[in-house]
Parts: C-alpha cells; structure tokens; sequence
C-alpha cells in the first residue's frame, strides 16, 4: 500500500515572534488562514487517504497538528520528543508502517514550502510510486528545476539517466546550500537541481540500508515500532543525522543494497522561510507595504507589517523598509535587511526572559 | 477659605496610542506610575485638603478620575460635557464655589507639567493667596522664568513692578506661542516670562469681572451652580474663549474692576507634551534607547520605546531613531523626527476605524 508521511519537524526563529517554540513555521496560518501543513496535508490526499498519511512533528506540537487535521486519525501522529534531524524522522515511520503492512510504500513530503502547480507535484509523485513499485530496491529523491541561483537550498547533481528507467538520473553529489558564486556555476551549468528532502521508497528498502549502514539506528526504530511506549527511553539515543549524509550518500557511491534515483520536479517552488520570502506572497499596497491583518500605513514604504493579534492594529507613520511584527504578547521591529539576525535577537530576549518569549 | 481647582481638560493626541479619546495625557501614568493629574493633585495638598480640592475635567473622564484620585469626594469633580476652553472651566468653578463660600480665595492649578522643585511652586501660590487677600481686587498670574526660547508655550511680557507690591508685575502683553526668532528675542530681553496658565484670584472678583465684560457668560455660570441638573442644557451654549483673551488682557488694559499681577514662577517646567519631550524624562540605556515597561533592543539606538501593554514585549533589532508604542490593542512605529505629524495618524485610523482605535 501507497503512503504519505509528511515531515513536519523543526521550529525555526526566522519568523519570530509570529513563530514561537509552540507554534513553529509549518503551523502558522499564513496562507489565507491555512497553514503549511495544512496545505502539505491536502496536498497529500491526492495520493492516499487520511488513514495512510502520517506527521512526523514536535511531540510539544502534536496537539496542535491534531487541531489542523481532525480527518487524521490521532495515532498518524509521531510525536518526535527532541529533534534528531530527518533521518530518524524517516527511518520511524518506515518501521512504524513496516509493522503493519509489510509491502508498505513511503512518500516523504515537507511542509516547508508553497508548491504549484500542486497538480504536477502529484503526478511525479505517482510515477516515482510507479517507480518504486517496479524497482523495489530504488530509493527516490526529487529534484526541483531551479529558476534561481539560490542559496538558500542544498543542491542534488544530476548524473547520467539510468538505462532502462526514462525521467530518473542517477546522483553525483548531494551538495550543501552554496555561496552565491557556485550557485550560478550551478544554476548556469543545467546539471543541478534544489534538494526538495522529498523521497519515495519501500519500507523495506529503506530499513535494509539502515541494517547495513546503521545498525544501532536499524535496532533503534524496530525496537520503536514494538514498544512505543519505550520512546522517551530510545528517542533521545538516536544518533543525530540526515537522510542524505546517513543513506543517500553511501547508498549512491554504492555502500549499500540500494540504487538511488533522482526525478526532476518541474514546480515553483517557494521558500515561505523569512520574512522577505513571506513578503512576496502577501498582497502590497501601492507603496510596496506587504500587510497582513489590521494595519494603517501612512506615509511609508517597503514595509513588510504583519499583524497577528486579532481586534488590535498597527499604525505606521514615515517609516520605511522595516518589519514589524505584532502578536498577542510581543512587538517586534526590525528592518528588512537585518531579518537574518533574528535568531540572534531571540536569543538575547531568550537570555533575558528564559522561555516566556521564546 | 483657600481652595485650588485643577484645570485638567483636553485631550490631545500627541501621545497616541498611549493617550486615547477615553483616556487623556493627564490622566497616563506616565510618572514612576502616577498620572499628571495624581502629581498636581498631590502638589495641590500641600495648599489645601482634599475637601477644598476641585478638578475640572471632560465628563467623559470623570470616572478615571476618581479612581485616582481617591482622596477627592465625589462632588469635587466638575465634569465638562464638552469642552468650552479654559474661561469656562474657571467661571464654573468660581460660580461653584462661591456659591458656598463668598469669600472663596482660588488658585488654579495646570496637570500638563512636570514641575520642580514643588516646595517653589507651593512657595509662590502660597504668597500669591496672601498677595490675593491683602487686594481683593487683585487677579494674579504666575510666569515661569524661562530656561529655552521654547516655541511652545504662550509668554507674558512683564510690565513695571507694582509700587507697595514686591515682587509682582504689571502684563504688558499676554503673546501667542511665537515663531522660534521672537522667542530668541522674547528670551535675550528679560522681559517675559512663559504663561503657565496657573491663576489665582477670589471668586467675587472673577465673577466680577465676568459680569462687566462677559455678562452671558456670567449668568450662565451662576445659574449652572445653582441648577446644576441644566449643565446639558446651559454648557455647551457657553462662549468658547481662553482666560488670558476674554478676562486678563482687557482687565490689565483697565476694562474691568480689577487689577492684573504677574507673579514669577522660579521652576523646572517641563512639557510632557509628546514622545521627545516624554523621551526625556525616562530612563536610558547606554545606546540611548529612552524605554519604559519590557523592552529588548539589540543593535538599536536612539529610539523611544514605551511597552504599556502587560505582559507583553518590545523587541527591537538594528533599527534607529524610532517611536515604537504598544498598547493593548495598537502598536505605533514612527521616526522620532515625524511625531509632530502624529494627529494625522489618528485622523486616517479614523476615518477607516471610526472611534475605534481613536
């Protein structure tokens, strides 16, 4: 059976104060009031029914996540109890569907992103179902078209297309978020696309890379499927590491049982990560204010103003090109091209305040 | 018998959103947590008990008033159901207290400044209600000595020294806030004084005055102590004018019965007006930040930052040179340099949001 397991992990401070420990990116209402689990959510109903979709998140947001999807059944959420990067995320899941069903077919998807069309996000994911269906042995990761030299995303190199299996390439290298000048050579060179972290496999063949790979992992997560109730005891052990670095790597230079394939994923693709890249899918005023919620802006410009505390406003006066953040217990100001210091600003408020306004 | 009625009228919305239609500067606590209108009241019982303590207000902020001025019965609050300027507000208050005392003696008092050291400000008030009881004929005004060619403030220009009366002047002029050049000139001859607006006078002689030069005005006032359930009715017909325009200027050019004095008025006289002269009065840290309630600013300097919402947070990153206000429904960004413009804030919030957040 077809699988859906949306990875939903993470907190991130790059949208503080809108996002907060309990409340991390993926479960802000940004679009239209829908969040980007919610979006990755009805996304995945095209593939599989709500019974066979999971979210892995934050055991602190699971609650949360239950609230945004009342289709999903409460036990199709795994509640990580501290991050332990995405392999673990995927090697859970893979043993926890394994247990049930042992011919079970996994796709990974994020909810870190707006993707369109949405209806060609589902046809490469059908045909890498397909894919994987008929090589059961291949692990699929998806590969974005880049439209931009961003620096922002890892990057896959696209090698040769394997014989026999139209549309997949094999990898050459799974390269880190790059500096400006080799994310043009990337960009320019037509052989690279964005690591979308999205992967489609069996269960088996994953958990088989994990025995030879990683054995303590493989034990881990099996012992995890058995007894869940053990997890507080097993999950903090779980060695700390990614699916690329950990399986992805070996598994293409050959250190495994696998064969890895990359299928290109012809969509926008957007990171809704900062407040600049949330600016550009706000509605703007003639004056380039992007805004959202109750807000008067007068005599300014360039101004990303978001407004999250219902029945109150924020009122601008001369000012431009800042941010300005209102929530039910904090303002937050800054300008648009300091954003990257946020994580630095949270955790000096963190030092002075402990948790209260983390 | 020696009373002293506090003018405390007006709104003003150069400290919005701190100040609001329902809650005027005078009554923010803006002062180590008293209001200006708690400091004058707690200045004025050093000449009086609260018995013989009156406060002239907006009707609408009566309520307010009481609760901060718990000391004060109830009746000694005189609620203006419009405000009809400061003539107004002293012609009721002498028809008031005259009506029960014949020999009412009166100093009116302003809740618009800081002022120190207040053992002057009682040494002079003290000295004008003797001056005032030796020549009952006498209306006294008192003149700060100014500090600044402050283009804020209306100026006395001091005439002759009264001969028999030490220390008190003849107004040669009652001036207009002047261009900043006057003032310079105002401040380099000696010769003026800043109009504190403070005055203190025997009722009889007020009303006097009143009913030789505005005897509508006159019989209104009576009638309203008489019948005060007619304030509806008789207060919003009252002639709107000041009392240095329709009562000091023509008595000290001899149309009237009795005899203007200035007094000076050797104090530290601040305006708590708006956020830069507010900015002065709080604390600052080493980047200049003038802050009031939780605030964390990082990389910030020079700002105005007043967090009068509890509970809640300012954070602030790399930004200068700002205003940042949050209240418990409004947050305000403007630069330091546009404040003046604040009242057309309020008047676009306005016109989208009625009264609102006015």
């Amino acid at each position: 059976m077809r699988y859906v397991v949306i990875l939903a992990g993470g907190s991130g401070t790059r949208l503080w104060p809108l996002s907060r420990k309990g409340m991390p990116k993926q479960l802000l209402p940004l679009i239209n009031g829908k969040s980007l689990l919610r979006l990755a959510f009805e996304r995945s109903l095209a593939l599989a029914p709500a019974q066979r979709i999971l979210i892995v998140t934050g055991a602190a947001h699971a609650a949360e996540v239950a609230v945004q999807l009342p289709e999903l059944p409460a036990s199709n959420i795994l509640g990580e109890p501290t991050g332990r990067d995405s392999l673990n995320a995927v090697a859970w899941a893979a043993a926890v569907l394994h247990a049930t069903d042992p011919d079970a077919v996994i796709a990974h998807v994020t909810a870190d992103h707006l993707i369109e069309p949405v209806e060609t996000l589902t046809a490469v994911i059908e045909t890498a179902f397909d894919l994987v269906e008929a090589e059961p042995r291949a692990l699929v990761t998806l590969g974005v078209v880049p439209t931009s030299a961003h620096t922002g995303y890892g990057y896959l190199h696209r090698g040769a297309e394997i014989p026999g299996v139209p549309g997949a390439h094999q990898v050459v290298e799974f390269a880190e978020k790059p500096a400006a000048e080799v994310a043009e050579q990337y960009l320019a060179s037509g052989e690279y696309w964005w690591n979308a972290g999205m992967f489609i496999w069996r269960a088996d063949t994953l958990l088989e890379q994990l025995r030879l790979l990683l054995p303590d992992t493989y034990a881990s997560v099996l012992a995890l499927a058995a007894e869940p109730h053990r997890i507080s005891e097993i999950f903090p052990r779980l060695f700390k590491t990614s699916v690329d670095y950990a399986v992805m790597e070996p598994v293409s230079a050959g250190r495994g049982s696998a064969t890895v394939l990359a299928v290109a994923l012809p969509v926008s693709w957007r990171d809704v990560g900062g407040f600049s890249s949330l600016a550009e899918i706000l509605p703007a005023d003639e004056a380039g204010n992007a805004t959202s919620g109750t807000v008067t802006a007068r005599e300014s410009s360039g101004n990303v103003v978001l407004n999250a505390a219902d029945g109150s406003l924020i009122a601008l006066l001369g000012v431009d090109d800042l941010v300005v953040v209102r929530t039910a217990d904090i303002t937050m100001v800054t300008r648009r091209d300091r954003t990257e210091q946020i994580k630095d600003l949270v955790a000096a408020v963190t030092a002075t305040f402990g948790d209260r306004f983390a």
